[in-house]
């Protein structure tokens, strides 16, 4: 969610209880102006009691193959967010340096590692002992492993396996696939901890959008293995992918996805794409060909709602989908 | 589970209170061989309130674009097992044809249709209303749809999709990556009716395997999202592959995966795999060669169980599941 969860949607979350989180990519000073804009919110909208610990109650993203920590820990020292997730090292190993780096200049915040393995949970753990692991499955938008698991079978695996490794308290969240309480209930007897949701707040205006178009091709997708597809193209469409082998992200399946398919060189797809984007349309609409990042729970959202009220159902509803599963099953 | 999936486990997952099932592939005589097999235990096995229906106990599954319906409905008038599973037409229209058949055949069998999509799932229904759908997520082991979901976001969005069209009422089973009863407690909170498994039983000694080596790959596999992969290229193994545009499998990596991904042509996989697999180790072990058909659930099958033992265990497990969620969640 680099570059579409600032302030706002990250603020909203949190004030609904949950956690929201300000997602990063290239450029830092955006991301200070996020950090104080959302302090500057939860300080006004937070009681007293609701804030009296020493963190803001966000979390920030830090892609670490581009985010240098130097100009990362600063801020974290800064602003001590309650909780930082570090995604898409080049090297698991690189882990350990940032959790070093965090837990020195600011101890209360908590650090939260994206793995999409057995193996790469099993590693992380050993390497940095971080805080929570967000186990991502393959249904997931956005970027991820080019091969993986679903967390039907990710989450149990993994839980097993730390359990085998004397790792039997870090808290485990699921990604990938979840748009609804029903995902999240899923995820919960899987023996997941907690869930984290992405393409969901694409359909939240506190996300920030590049074109209404986008907003729109969201609302729209249906059939969510359908209409997404994992590639690493979309990440040529710009120029050269700069993600670190093994990446790919899945995204609605577009004109310059077809075309790649048919064989149509990238050079070719990168004109068509800047032609298209520079539209009004942005590259939207019918026969788009700009990047449209979205898990399979695509089509599991349908309109635009707040933040909060997002929160709010989903909570709602796992708990009706865990009693009505509890009733036909439990004994 | 063609070719694996014989009497012995059918009828030991049907006297556990589950329902078996033969899968068929080409070879009509050989079902039929099954089939009489099957009857002959479970009349031994049954008592006679629990066999007072007119049908036979288990299901039959049908590779539809194989298996003429022609040859296979004949053993359905004869056998009259409870359920048929339909898989793999050509196109989906086949199925009215088959539908009809098989209920002008036996009327109290029921219809069983696997899909891998939601438009697949509405589509099928408006054909020929099957009885039960079966929704096959892309974790799922062996043959299915190239792309698509999981079931964390297939069941739930097919589920709605069938509301919205009138279909309130046709139980979904899921299908793809459950492997233990958290995968089933997931399920059932997703709003599934049921799960099918098939990588589960790979490690009962009812199943039906061409070669020891097959289980020790099986239960030694580890992190099945990273183990397994969905290709095209085990299909071109034995000769070309039959398979109707879409299908792909998912099979355990082997060298033959590996080196079609260096690049190695399919006329040197074959004569490789034919050298390894008619070695005394049959090409399995480490570099083998020979095509593991398993889904990303095959990290959670550790250890050879019988059937009934799986169903057992797997049920109270599902229970636990839903339990230990329900209370963490419910309020």
């Amino acid at each position: 969610m680099a570059g579409f969860a600032g302030a706002h949607l990250a603020s909203a979350v949190t004030s609904a209880k949950g956690i929201g989180f300000i997602g990063s990519a290239y450029d830092i000073s955006a991301l200070q102006t996020e950090l104080r804009n959302v302090s500057d919110i939860l300080h006004n909208t937070l009681t007293t009691t609701e804030n009296d610990t020493q963190t803001l109650p966000i979390g920030v993203g830090f892609l670490t193959f581009i985010v240098k920590s130097s100009d990362a820990i600063p801020l974290v020292k800064k602003y001590k967010p309650a909780a930082v997730w570090l995604f898409a090292a080049k090297e698991l190993e690189d882990y350990t340096e940032w959790a070093e780096g965090i837990r020195s200049a600011s101890p209360e915040t908590k650090i939260w590692i994206q793995i999409g393995s057995v193996a790469g949970a099993l590693k992380v753990m050993k390497l940095c002992r971080p805080d929570v692991l967000i186990m991502q499955g393959t249904d997931a938008g956005g970027h991820g492993w080019q091969r993986g698991a679903g967390i039907i079978s990710l989450v149990p695996e993994t839980r097993d396996a730390l359990a085998a490794h004397g790792f039997c308290h870090v808290p485990l969240l699921a990604a990938g696939g979840i748009a609804d309480g029903r995902g999240v209930a899923a995820a919960l007897a899987l023996g997941a901890d907690g869930v984290v949701m992405g393409t969901r707040f694409l359909g939240a205006p506190e996300t920030m959008l590049p074109h209404e178009g986008y907003l729109k091709t969201i609302l729209e997708a249906e059939d969510g293995g359908q209409s997404t597809v994992r590639a690493t193209i979309f990440d040529e469409l710009k120029g050269p992918n700069i993600w670190p082998e093994l990446f790919d992200g899945r995204g609605i399946i577009t004109e310059s996805y077809k075309d790649h398919v048919k064989g149509v060189g990238v050079e070719e797809l990168r004109r068509l794409y800047k032609e298209a984007a520079s539209s009004e349309e942005g590259g939207f609409g019918p026969n788009g060909r700009t990047i449209v990042w979205a898990g399979t729970g695509v089509g599991l959202v349908r309109q635009q709602k707040n933040a909060w009220e997002i929160v709010e159902e989903v909570r709602t509803e796992a708990t009706v989908a865990l009693k009505r599963a509890c009733g036909r099953q439990c004994i």
